[in-house]
Formats: C-alpha cells, structure tokens, sequence
C-alpha cells in the first residue's frame, strides 16, 4: 500500500514529525551510474521557502543514500534512503487534536485507523512527496534517452493558451511560478500573492510532456500506460483530475477529427492520443495535464467539527503555501519518472529475443 | 499485467476472435449468495445491437460460472467464468493485416510484440470489457450497502448541466442513451444519429455517483481511493480522462470556496472532495467523470500507411459503435465495483479490532 | 491468492466437480512457437487410469487454449485454458458431506470459510495440478535450453541409492512407478501393490533435477531461486518437505567437506551447493528433492468425527492412488518449470545493458 | 524481490558496510501498543559477540523507529527503521575482491550484476537478518496469542531426540547453544568448539514450534501456510532444506500410520500433519524443521579461482561463527511471526461476516 511499481519499485515510510521520512528503491537494475548531487538539485527544487509565493517554511531536505550503490554505481541490491526531518521540535499541535479541518485527511484518517498523528497531518503531509522524487531522480537517470519537463499550465482563471510546442522549457525553471510562459507567470503570481494577502489559496494545474520515450512501453489491459500515469498522478496530494492527449476536450470531437493518422512508422499528423494508443505508447511526445484543489490550509477562519461532533471556530497558523502548484512540478516529473521506468524494465521480457 | 486488484483480484483473457474470453476472480468471500441471473443482466446492460444508436452488431454474451460456486453461494474458492464468442466465423480480416488503422494500437502492439493478432483488434477490443462486467456484477453482490449508479453526463457538445442529486436515476435504464435528464438525451440521441448518417463518430463523457460508502476506505499513499479508481476508469477502451469531486473546475477555485466543512461527523456542508480526502473516503458520496474519445472506428475513408510505411487508404466495414458512451456506462459502475470491493477487504485489516 | 510467478505468472480455478477446471499463464513472452500437443502430452503423463498401481479412475484431460496464440505463436496475450470435467456426474458424496476425513483438508476448509464443496474435495482436489502442467509445459517451451527431469527417489522404505548422474533418465518414463533404476522401480511396485492389497498408502519422494540454467538467475533475499522452488514444491498436495544440494544432510557435513571449490569460471569441483548459491543459479546442475507423505484416503476403516463433534467410522469408497508419488513426477516437473521461467524473465532487468 | 508478505509486508535494504542496514514494515494493523525495548531485545538475541562459540565480532545492533508509531501505538503508517553499522570502517577488503570464495555468492552476483559490492558480502551478507528480527518482533506483537519457539535441534552429528514437548523451552535462552535438552547441548558446544580449534564450521538443524494459531490460517493452493513457512526458512542464510509435521519421515509411512484422526473439533489424536491441512491451520501445534549447511567461511587454507579463471588459495581472515545455527534461532522464530502475522490479516477477508 505504500509501495508504487511492479519491477521499478519504491516504498517510502514517514511523517513529517517523526526523526526522518524515506524510502527504499527496488529493482534498479545494476551498472547505473548514479549522480547523487542530481538526487538532491531534485530535491532542492521541491522544498519550501524558495520565493514570495511559496510558503516561508524553511525545511533543509537533504538526502542520505544509505546502500545500493557502490563505487558510484547501483549493485542491484535495494538503494535506501532517509531525508531527516530537522525542523521537527515540537511546535503546540494540540489545538488540532480533536479538531476535523475541511478538506484534510483528518477526519478520514479517524475513521480509518481509529486514532491519527496529528502533528503536521502525520502520514497525509505532502512532505512524503519529497521521497518521490528521490525515487524520481533515480529513475530519471535510468531513463537516459527520455526528457520528462512538467510546468504549470494554469493558477486559478490564469492559462497558458499556446501549444506545448511552442513553449521554451528552459524558462520553466526561471519563472518563481515555474510556467515558461512570461507574461502568464507574471498574472499567475499576481493571483497568488492577491490571494496571499486575502489569507485565501489558489489550484492550478500542471501539464507534462514525455519526450523520446521508444514505442512498445505499457500493457494493454489493466496496467495501461496511461492509467498508471493516472494513478501516479493522482496520488498526489490535492490532485482532482488527469487527462492525457486531448483529454476531456476529445470527448466532445468527432472522429474525423480526433483521429491520428499515421504518416511514417512511428509518427502520427495529428497528437490527440497524447503518444499512447490502446495502452502502449507509440513513440509520439506523452503529454498529460494534472488538476491541482487549491491548498486546503488557508490563513481565513473557517467553521467546522471537532471529534466530539461540536462547532468549533478553526483559526490556521504557520505559513503554507497559498498555491501548492509550482513546487509540485518536480513531483510530478518524478512520478512520471517512477512509471516510465517501471514499463522500461517490464518491456523487456513482452518478446522473445 | 491482466489482472487488477489485491485482495479482490480479477485477472482476465481472451480476444474477440477466439473460442471465449473469460476471467477468474479471486479473493471473493465465502458465503456470499450469488445471483447468476444479476451477472447475465448486467452484461446484457453492455452487449452490443440493442438500439438503433450502437452498433447493429449480435453478439451473445452468456456467462458461464465455473467454479468458486457452490449450492448458490461462494466458496472461497477462484470464480472461474467464460463467455464463448459465438460470431466468430473467419471473416476476412487480411485487408487489416498489414495496415495501421488511426487511433487504434495496430501499430503499438506490433511495436510490443513483433506481431499481432490483426481479427478485430485481438487482445485491444473492447469485448474484453464484458469480462469486466462480470466480475463487477460480483462486486455489485459483495458491496450490498454500495449503490453505484453511472450514467451519460455528455455527448459530443450536449451536455448534462444539473447537478447528479437532481436526476432521477432510475430513468437512466430507459434512455436509449443512458441518460436520466430527458431533454438532453433527445439532443445526444439526435447527435449520435447524425454522426451515423455522416460515417463519423462521438465521444462523450460519464459520471458515476457510488453512494453508501462508509469512511474510512482507502489507502493513504499510492492506493488512494481516487487514484484507484481512476486507474480503473484509464483502463477502459477509449477513456481519455478522469476527474473526482471539483475536477479540473476545482482548479479554477479559491481555498475558502472549495473547502467542505464538516458539519456533523461524516457530513460535510459541501462535497467538492467528491466523498474522498486524503485518498479515504469520509462518508459522503463518492462521484467522478469519465472522457472517452470518439470511437476511432469510423465509416469515412481514412489516410494511414502499412507495415511497409507506404500510404494506404483505409475503408472501415462493418458494424460499429458511432458512439460507445451509452454501452459503457456498465463497464464504469462496473470497473468502479471491483476497485471498491478491493478496498471494503483490504479495510479489514486497518486497524486493531 | 490463486496466483504463482511475479512475470511469468499462472492463476487457476476449478474444482474436480465443476464444469470445467484452468487457468490463465500472464506473461508469456509474444513469438514463442507453442506445441499444443507437446501440453497434451504431459497432461497425459500425469492423468489417472494409467496402470496397476495407479487409480482406476479414468479421468479424460484433455486442455483447451481458449486465447493468446495466434497461427500457432504466442501473442504476449494472457494464454487461457480450459480442461474440462468429464467424469462429473454427481455420484453421491453426502456420506462425506459433514465428515471430517483424517489427514484431509475437510475440517480447515469449513473452518476458514464457514462451510465447503464436499464433492471430492472441491478445491483441495490434486485434481487441481492438472492445470499445472499446461502452464509447466508452457514453459518448459520458453526455457528451450533448459532441460528439467523429474524421477521416484524413493516409495516407502525403498530408495535409489545411486546419485543422479549414474541414471538413465530415459528409462524413467518406461517405468510403471517413474523410477529409471530398475531394479529399485521393481521393488517400489512391489511395495504399492502389496500396499493396495492392504488397502493402505505409501508414501516416496521425487528427485528434480535442472540442467542448463545459466548463472544468475534467483533473486538475492526474499525471491531466492531455491526459496522459490521450495515453495512450488510445498504447494503441491502432499508435500511435507523439501531439500535442495545436499540438503538436511549438508547439515551434517563440516565446512570443509561441504564447500564447494571453483575450478574455473563456472565450474565447481563438487556441488553440494546444488547449483544455488546466495540464491542465484551458478550454472551448475540444480537439484532437489521432495517429500510426499501417504495418501490420506485408504481403504481400511478409519475413525473420526462429524461436524458436531460426534465419532464416526469412515469407510472410503471409489478408486484412489495407493501412492501418488509417479503421477506427481510431471507435476513437480511443471512447478520447476514455472518458477524457472519466471526467473528467466525477471533477470532481463538484473543489470544495465 | 526484496520484500515479502502481502499484507503484513516487510521491505528491507542494506549492506554490511553501508552507513545503516533497514526496512520498512508495511500493512501493520493500527491501534497496535509496540513496545520497542522488546524489538530491541530480539535483536540482541540475534547479534554476534555473545559467546565463545559465536564470533567474537562485535556489533552493535540497535533499532532505531523512524515512523509508523505515534504515542505508543502503531498508526497504520508504515514503520520505517534503521540499524546504524557501528563497525564499518573500510577493512582492507581488496584481497577479496575478485576472488570467488567456495560456496559464496560472489560469483552468482557476478554472473547477475556484472560486478559485486565486495565488503563483507554486501547485500549477501547475513547481518540482512537483524531486520528481519525487527519485523518479526512487531509481528510477534501483533500475534498476541500466537507463541513461537525455535531451538536447536541438532548440531553436525549431535541431534535432541526427544519429542519436542517433553523439553523445557524456558532452557533455551540459557543455553549457549540454544538447545534445550541440557545433555545434548552440552555435546553440541563440545563439537563447534572442536571446529572452531580446526578452523572448520559445522551445519545443524532448528526445530520451531508455534502454538496458539487458530483453524484457518493459509491460503489452499500457492500460498499454503507450510509452503510460505519454507519459503521463508529457505531465505535465511544457509538453509538447505525444510519440512513441517512428519517431513522427510513422513515419506517413509504408511498412511494408516500417517493419518490423523479427528478426536474433537480442532484436535486429533496425532499430529503428523504438523497443525496443517490442506494448506490451512486446524489448530494443533505447528512445527517445523530447518536444515543450515556449515558456515561456508571457514579458517582452512582453501583452493578456488579469481574473476580471471586463475587458481588462488584463499586464507579466510576476522572473526567467524564456526557454527551459525544457535544464532539463527532468533531469525528463524523473526521470520515465521512475519508469515503468520500476513496470513492472520488475510484470514479476515475468507468469508463474509
């Protein structure tokens, strides 16, 4: 359950409270060079208090590389990992205790388990993502010929209209909003510093594009590549919707339209399938779009339960992030990581050879 | 990689054009009292021919239950079952043989595989789909407190515009085009009758409400009950996307709009999450949107190319769906069936008891 | 539950009484040219009705692949099969509807699932291992340089004292009792028959033996190659114990003795190791042994209890294996196969390539 | 491949010679009170330096609990750990490098990997099994009123010939050599210490006996609880052989003598079985043998090869168990708690309730 593969395979463990979160990577084939250094510029694009727009909370990620790898090389054995959790001293989370905030996992997690770690949302905190990208740098490097670039595609009512293809990805990472998109950026983080100062939070969305990634991976029935991207994306915290090629936009075309014609082996006119047709993809650029609630945490008091059933007035405290978005774009390019390594590997073994 | 679920386990076979298809599924509880005659039911829900506006295709979809039942209840033992595919005299498919139909996997399987069962699309037909809805049917029988309804949401640019609490559900069953608001459904079935008329096709979207589900269903990190069941919705033929609760409008909202206060324990004043936090259910409905393309199959003369890569034109034959939305509104209660099953047993073991 | 192999993975159902008993093999590489008569062929090796010191019982086995191959290759599809239950008809098993027969699994089943099929053991029926050796037989057609023979080491207190390598494995199957030493194959039927006059059982081991598996292939903790085996072997009906290279004797030997020298790369100068070593293959021959107790139905007068706990007299009828173990040799061949093929598959991603 | 169970599930990492060794234990139940200084005192019973027949290496093994418990209690979270290596300090291991020891792994990871993390056996290396000791110590928890016993049975030549319930387990742990008959143990220490005096190893035998598991436990055809049990025993290090009830003995009987008569509900008058039928537990003692082949490091000049195929003579150097088996109880016990702790959690779903 808290495992995501079948031969590329993490299982992470970890609350933001406790000593440290991690994981375990299993399945990384041997003689992979593996650049730590890369793990952790991964690892610092995700952390918080990078800009005005993310949240001021500054959290030190750095990650050990406890075994799997030896002289600079991957072995076989299971690479394990701990990112220690420095900022854990014990802040008063008793006022969230017995109360059940909208929109958490608290009152879930209740049902579910009888009782919750309360501190930071325990097991539910977004800071478990951190292990995925470990994961996903790792996979990353193992997927030396593909090149996955995620960025935000849209913050609140602010869209970016033009084609992926006809974006820059080299200003992704220049943009505080990570959209490379200039002009959208600017109204983007406009609409989240208002929405900072209104103490409210925004969503967004995040669109992705595999590059290079062969024909022949995914399998066509239950484990399709798109409905494992699916799933990957969606077990990212605040994640509503995935669509993949032309998405929910395809569901009102006509087929004539709709339909992508090959010209050459390998390469369609049109893109709609979004490189993935019947389960495996066809050698075609992968894109997908990701939706993104906006931040459950919000700095305005709001009226709820507590365990008891009783109305409580919830005031937030700390600082959060008014727009998760921009910081998940590494997540989400390292979820994508995770499965397209997972089909690499299982690919092998779909023909004789 | 043809199987879905952990505890309640499908695993399936079979291609349109072989002696049956069929499935196991495995893990279903002992005891349960099975009605055969709910299965076939539900599987005469998604067969082909029935309407004017699917295909005029026969086919016989007879289950036949092989073991795992014995004096009308489970054993505990696997649910063997096949459908044997009546029409399956050898039609000549050669003219299919070498060419890559648009939009359809011919050319990604040979890319897997080396090769390809060419009759009727082999494994990547949606006659797989009948298998589903059988075990789903099994589900059905298990989640006795469950009630899942899907319906037509969308054809093409007509749209459902109430919200699903002011349909009446049980005029779904008696629209040609499974859609409970009347009014609407005379405008798809007008749609779908035109892109008939015109040798084109439609898509269309789904919505699914499961309603009687308790908390506490779900698993927190990579089996979220949402990242489940949109890996489920992925995995039937021709799906393009999926989005719970707020969806990719969600996105559009400011925290304070969207976030569900609780009002009494396990009921929040709004439902945005769509029944789910934290990948946990909390007792509220659960509810999601399924896109599908338009079928790919259409009778217009197409441009693709052959194994050769040489340009070949393409004139569909015989019977097909200009519209597959309405047949798969079983398959969607049905797939969302088998991912809720799965998590009701794997609850069972959440916490001390 | 149902499910063995991780790539190369079989799922069974059926019961001796149903309709039908099979299976699904997932993961069979696409290309490969399958003999279906080669499966037929072990199906009838291990079918009853064979000889003398067998069961009388005829039971016709014959398979049905119902999907996955196409002119005559696989697909990469899921390989279904059927074997039908011919000989079905319902003689009358009430006399054992609530007896709980000695050494059987009658009083476990009702206590795991409330109540059971009580026709001729339902699930727990070896009948079941038929489907087995399709999928056995399926790979030992993928393993093409791996060859794996099976023969009775020992019925009761009668042994084949030589070491492997000093038989003909040939002779096995012209051996009434699957021994190639003749002269103890003369006296182990000797033992059955007069076993059968006493209306008693016995009970023998079987010695398996892999050659031609290449270095590498096992997986180092958890998925160790002979971890593996050992637990195909102790699914099989009967089984009480395993032992591979030297085994509980190596438990005797010091160190020195058992150590197994390399005299060049691949080559060691003794192999109590049995080809195995920290759980992957050497290149040597592999080899174990399995142990079968009696069977547990004679035809002596037994006592026991009913489900109330009340004493009964049980009086077994019908025609059954005075020993099971020659007609469990293609058996244990096929679970070898199965697991050895899985192996092969896995280790397609053990190192960069 | 480096995890095992399906609910109760255990995933581990690590080298010898890395910073920490660890795992994560998922899919334990919440609510559960852990108590960590019995955790710890497991491990104790497993670490070397305890005695003058045991290796006088010092380790020191101390778990640390990383997530997954929250005031005491397990959360339902995964319990992430690590125990730190103490003692890794870069040994001149350089002479093993390409050596490939007799009945080492060395030269199968070669053969898998292409190169090995030669100190100390990386991932080869048994101090694996200190993490499995720290699962089995929280499955133990877990299993409250199941009891688990392991002793040595026999070392090289000398063997306990009582039956197992004519000993007195609460000798165990007083004896050196864990073998509760006093006069046998005496001779057992008497033979390791005349090995270790010829720089020789010696092999024995562990006999575990749990009690207290209800009928029911197991799955009846690839996950029978005896075959998951030797799948288990047969990853630990050195295990050459299992058998459970009457094993290899069992093989030589009759059946009339085999059988086990139902005397009352859940008891019969032998058990030959060994408290497993068909798979599934009927609530009798279970027990178990396991065979260990003599520790392959032994201090004798040895002959083998390097990488390069040339003969060397290997001089074996540091601090060695001349006999592993007394040391192995602890993990024998470790890792029946774990399977029996996954098949008491899938037991809830048999049947409906």
């Amino acid at each position: 359950m808290n495992s995501i593969g079948q031969l590329f395979c993490l299982t992470t463990f970890g609350e933001s409270h406790g000593t440290a979160i991690g994981g375990i990577v299993d399945g990384c084939p041997a003689g992979l060079s593996l650049d730590i250094e890369v793990i952790q510029k991964e690892l610092n694009r995700r952390k918080p208090g990078q800009s005005s727009i993310t949240t001021a909370r500054k959290e030190s990620d750095t990650v050990q590389i406890l075994s799997g790898v030896f002289e600079g090389k991957t072995t076989g054995a299971p690479i394990g990992f701990i990112i220690p959790n420095k900022d854990q001293r014990s802040k008063d989370y008793s006022n969230l205790k017995d109360v059940y905030r909208p929109s958490h996992a608290d009152f879930t997690y209740d049902s579910k388990y009888g009782f919750r770690d309360y501190r930071g949302g325990g097991r539910s905190s977004a800071r478990e993502t951190a292990n995925w990208v470990v994961a996903g740098a790792i996979a990353k490097q193992l997927l030396k010929s593909v090149n996955i670039h995620a960025f935000v595609s849209s913050v609140g009512e602010e869209f970016v209209l033009k084609p992926y293809h006809e974006l820059d990805f080299k200003q992704t990472e220049n943009s505080l909003v990570r959209c490379p998109d200039e002009e959208v950026a600017y109204r983007m983080i406009a609409a989240i510093e208002q929405a900072k100062i209104e103490g409210d939070s925004l969503g967004g969305t995040i669109t992705c594009v595999a590059q290079g990634v062969p024909a022949g991976w995914g399998e066509p029935i239950f484990d399709k590549l798109h409905a494992r991207l699916g799933k990957a994306m969606l077990s990212i915290n605040a994640v509503k919707g995935f669509e993949y090629g032309s998405g929910f936009c395809g569901a009102k075309m006509k087929g004539s339209a709709h339909n992508d014609s090959y010209v050459e082996v390998g390469k369609t006119i049109s893109n709609f399938s979004g490189g993935i047709q019947g389960g495996v993809s066809n050698g075609m650029d992968i894109f997908f779009r990701v939706a993104f609630k906006p931040t459950a945490t919000i700095m305005k008091e709001q009226n709820t339960i507590n365990q008891k059933g009783e109305a409580v007035q919830l005031q937030a405290e700390g600082r959060h992030d008014p727009c998760v978005v921009p910081r998940a774009v590494p997540v989400v390019e390292a979820m994508a990581a995770i499965v397209l390594a997972d089909f690499y590997l299982l690919n092998k073994s779909a023909k004789i050879r």
